[in-house]
């Protein structure tokens, strides 16, 4: 058997790293897609000050969770007023940047409900014109600025979808981890516990491969590390810049690999509970290890060294880690209770993510 | 400051990799560029049958150590008798990589002068013509399957001339542990050497970055730990394929880097005394480590990590390691005298690499 690592996207990092974007754009004109709240917190005046004329077009209305109600407006906008740009520009958590990457790619018909009938019936999308990305995170852990996935919800259908495409990898991550200064703790707490379950994810994963496990290994080593420290001191550059190259390292694994079980069942706590993404994706992962070990060898050694413990001894370590921090991390504490919960799993491991687990098979027949 | 990291390849690993080849091929012709052994040793036989029709090529005459004498008429031969292929692969070790790379690379007037004339003259190559390069390595420890660059020798100048251009990046790195498990001792030893002199060159570097040294980190590790049982058990496909991926990572490292010091030494090593290149990279590891301790807190940290010990016992437990592979660690030991080492390291520091080094005006000044 043989694995691949791919990962075309150049990653510039460091304090300031803001101050790149008009080198990176080269004379080109951007459209920049960000939150709502950038122009109450100053983000927006920095942006339009560091990139001047090159911004021809900005779309500040990304909505938490980006769902297809919403997102058939912002897309048909985008490619009527935006079209002539080179350049998206994402500057946000992973919402912005999910949603540029649904925004930047168009076709003939200019039809949003093209895109979203593709998702749905998995036919692939296939785009006739397309932009630039450049994403700029201001939360250390989504990983969406090396990956080429955008998720994109519907609520109405209770359904999760993930856009994919050739066309949707950024060209450049910058990220600056003075963005990230000013993020309130409890978006600090829920990004990095994202990034802890990309890494871990990436390795209990049929998908994993000697690269992702590299950085997997590194980002669940360094957020284990870092992160209980930055909840403490929210504004310490020093801190929040480990941070941040822990949740780019998480992304550049899992951006081979997918996510796996933890963000299968997440997917279903968020619909149906409203449980923050951060939260639903990491309370599952000491049962998700609990299944993982003693399912393969090399699987086993790579959790071994990332967790830097016996594997006997990993899940309840990890259990307290993420209750240290504050995350309960049984179904009970969020009120599912065990006929839901087991049902729940059942279907989390049927799911696409749920299959790229590596205890998939043997996990189910024992449930 | 920002640093920046990109590596475009597109890894493929395993036993049995090199059966990808016609899958990464989908139906374009190849030239095949290998080393002239490769025929008697069944490898020209093998990459035919693998390849089929698809190969339309072969140039099997690739010299260790490219050097332009030689060079001019096989790449002015590809261009007449190759043109038509999309792709190039390049079979071997650097030499037969770092060959490709100078031969997938053409101009109008398919005369291979103006490529020399830009590489001793530092005016860039602007190639009009340019194939597909697929890398697969023999050897462990090039890294060339991962990287722009290639070195082309000028022995009657006693020159080294490195060729980097945006086109000469690998598509594909095919890393199939199965096609080292015929390497001699010798090559074994000098090709894991020179895989972690690129680790270790691309922490004590002015263009170090966290995601460099993340790969860096692993590779030092992984090759310390590897090469020595490898070296007593040169058909065990396990560790060849540890070694393989060690290598891989230095590659991935130093791909940002460039290499630094050691390497700068090795040039005129190999020139000088004919020195192979893993031996002339290596031996000067410890004494480079010794001047690279103390010149920065950040540097000090990533080789302490890479090396596993407190910094003030590793120029001894390198130079232990490298000694107990059964090379020599110091210039005398090369015939090198206290003098003309002095003259050497000075001029090493003052060449190109020599300046990547974090202590080189410090040990300017000081030599």
């Amino acid at each position: 058997m043989t694995t691949n690592y791919f990962n075309p996207v150049q990653s510039v990092y460091g304090p300031g790293a803001l101050l790149r974007l008009p080198g990176l754009l080269a004379g080109r004109k951007a459209a920049l897609v960000t939150f709502p709240e950038a122009r109450a917190i100053g983000l927006l005046d920095r942006l339009e000050a560091v990139l001047g004329d090159s911004l021809a077009c900005v779309i500040d209305q990304v909505r938490p969770n980006p769902d297809v109600a919403e997102l058939a407006a912002t897309w048909e906008g985008f490619w009527r007023q935006c079209a002539q740009v080179e350049v998206v520009i994402a500057v946000g958590g992973g919402s912005a940047i999910d949603t540029a990457k649904a925004l930047m790619v168009g076709n003939d018909s200019g039809s949003f409900s093209d895109m979203i009938n593709a998702l749905a019936g998995d036919v692939p999308f296939r785009p006739t014109r397309f932009k630039t990305l450049i994403a700029v995170p201001t939360t250390a852990g989504t990983g969406s600025e090396v990956t080429p996935w955008a998720t994109i919800w519907d609520r109405e259908q209770q359904k999760k979808y993930s856009l994919h495409l050739r066309e949707t990898w950024p060209a450049y991550a910058v990220i600056d981890p003075e963005l990230m200064l000013s993020l309130p703790a409890s978006v600090t707490l829920q990004s990095g516990l994202d990034a802890l379950s990309h890494a871990l994810e990436s390795i209990w994963n049929v998908n994993a491969n000697p690269v992702s496990d590299t950085f997997a290994i590194a980002a669940v080593r360094e957020t284990m590390e870092v992160l209980p420290q930055l909840m403490r001191q929210l504004d310490d550059i020093g801190l929040r810049g480990r941070m941040a190259l822990a949740a780019l390292k998480a992304g550049m694994a899992f951006s081979n690999t997918k996510t796996a079980l933890a963000h299968s069942i997440s997917y279903e706590m968020t619909l149906r509970y409203g449980l923050p993404h951060g939260i639903a994706c990491s309370f599952p992962l000491p049962m998700v290890l609990e299944r993982a070990i003693g399912k393969d060898a090399g699987r086993d050694a790579v959790l071994a060294q990332a967790l830097g413990v016996p594997l006997v001894q990993a899940p309840r370590l990890l259990a307290q880690f993420i209750e240290g921090l504050g995350v309960n991390t049984r179904f009970a504490d969020y009120g599912v209770g065990e006929e839901e919960a087991r049902a729940m799993l059942l279907h989390a491991q049927q799911g696409a993510r749920g299959k790229n687990f590596i205890g998939a098979a043997t996990a189910e027949s024992t449930t």
